[in-house]
């Protein structure tokens, strides 16, 4: 019955990486736990850059200062 | 002052059953527990079905296999 | 498949209220948007009143207040 | 190590403001509880009117009587 | 940058089995998505099997009744 | 109407400070976006540090770590 919740940017997220993403989860809850995969859940949130932030910044401009070398 | 986070795929859902929905859930906090409803709170979230994963499988390919009859 | 979370303050609600929450909101799913009921999962989150907070306040002022007639 | 998440109305959030309030939820978490900024993580939700319900009503509704000048 | 919530019953989770969890959730962000290990977090919330319900039924009474051989 | 949601490790958290995170971040939605904080919601949820995770670890390990130095 787990039910599990994955935030990542939306950074051009393949479908065939989500679709991992579902399988690989669903398989370490069945590994580790027994849990039975009919109702194990998994649903993958897409946050814009703009909206994620860590240490005071917003992703967008961390990933700008990455590509320009300042950081 | 309860709020209720309401996580559905997003297929087709009318404006009409967002509504029906809302009042919904928000009548079952005053019935059941006698919440005040001018504090509580509902958010509903349309995931897209390569997004939700059940079963191992994307929402998606559920459904294509549904059509076909596959599954 | 539907998964609804709801958040409410721990004040004393009973199991049979737990039951009707669960029962109602996976109802509405099936009459509102014609949703499976065998894969609506809902869960409930007690939260503390200390760790709940609407307008500046925490649940367990507002709370002490109303019962002081000071609100 | 806090992860801090913002749900609001998506009714023209400039980007600026995205910024201001990363910025200041995770100053709060430094001055409150002496967190490391380092691995604090802010998520903004923007969500849309027809999905956040309040006091039985959607808040397209309310904006709308707001406007009309019925409520 | 993810953030992983992971859900389950409060049934006798072991520590060995938590750290299982977060090691393999957070590999699997690496080795899908090439995410940075170092920012990447996972928060597991073990819910009362009275609190969660699935198929209109707290899972505490899906338990009793699986051990009952009523289901 | 915002609804934020503060996730942070259960390491003797005081009721002076949980006070202050429901002030600070309710201000900042008046400030910043001129919310009415009459509605804006704050819950603040307290997560056990053997059930927080980041690069690949446990919190009850890192903060073992940081006692003995070895990290």
């Amino acid at each position: 019955m787990p039910y599990i919740n994955i935030k990542i940017t939306d950074e051009a997220v393949t479908n065939e990486q989500k679709a991992q993403l579902i399988k690989g989860t669903t398989q370490l809850m069945v590994d580790v736990l027994g849990k039975s995969p009919v109702t194990t859940m998994v649903v993958i949130d897409e946050v814009n850059t703009d909206n994620w932030g860590i240490g005071y910044q917003q992703v967008t401009e961390l990933r700008a200062e990455a590509q320009n070398g300042t950081n």
